[in-house]
């Protein structure tokens, strides 16, 4: 039954294998539950829909290079 | 105001419709809230982008597939 | 795979029972994914955690009930 | 920590910018904790991914148009 | 339609009506939609149930009052 | 930026320590962001309000123990 959410940038199809497989693994041993009811769900955001500190992330990040 | 949220893979217009009609109809009747205050958000998401037992969505689909 | 979330108020177990199963059945046969797939997350709220239209629900319902 | 989410149909990118920047000013205001603890996530639907009252949001668009 | 929802720790009843009153009259006046239009879910969370770079957000809270 | 979700049943103090150390380590080295970035939430529902293949989880945990 658990349902794990990660909400982050866009993802490679390699990282998306290895969240999946880490994250379930990691919570069936902590929760001892087996790995076969673990549901992950992915979810990619553009930088222009996230906001931190009360900026778009793409800001953020253009700040950040021009340092 | 109940909001009620499927994250699932993707849809054609006719199950959107579907799901938003029944959903909605169920929920009125269970609840005896008027049809008109409930938001149903359909999420498709691509079957790399969700995990099953610790495996992508593709690769569980394409092991069954091929067996 | 499938999950479907309900964010409302109280619930009855008799309502839970209900919504689960109408919820899960309906998705079932509209989506052709058998029932053992489906996830329903129930998410009761109070009604000062709920506002509607800028105003808390319980304020909505105090208004509604004052008329 | 705080997590401010709005989901709603297409954003143009100036909304988008204010969106992040008002809740962010907002909520810090009212809980007294700094801006930059916030992350806001901006998530945009197609209308026919949202039902309000039995019916997809495309569908009530074009009935109140066509009044 | 739009549902904004704020994950954050414990609130009073006057932050609740200020986050829904102030959230809905800004995103109204962004998103050009009526008031009536707007959700506002307000989920409090235990501050054992948060994680902020790694640790409890109790354990963050000690270690900052500790200073 | 990053925000893990899991939506689970009740927690041990030590499940919720291991939860959030062990998702943000693993999140942080596949996406090469550094730990101090993530969020992580931690829901936890009462087996009455998870639905499993169209049962309430209470109803489906009874079952398999009474086997």
């Amino acid at each position: 039954m658990p349902v794990i959410t990660i909400e982050t940038g866009k993802l490679e199809k390699e990282q998306k294998v290895l969240l999946v497989e880490r994250f379930t693994k990691t919570a069936s041993e902590i929760l001892k539950i087996p790995e076969q009811s673990f549901i992950v769900q992915l979810k990619e955001n553009e930088s222009d829909n996230i906001g931190v500190g009360g900026k778009l992330l793409t800001q953020v990040i253009a700040e950040r290079n021009s340092k």
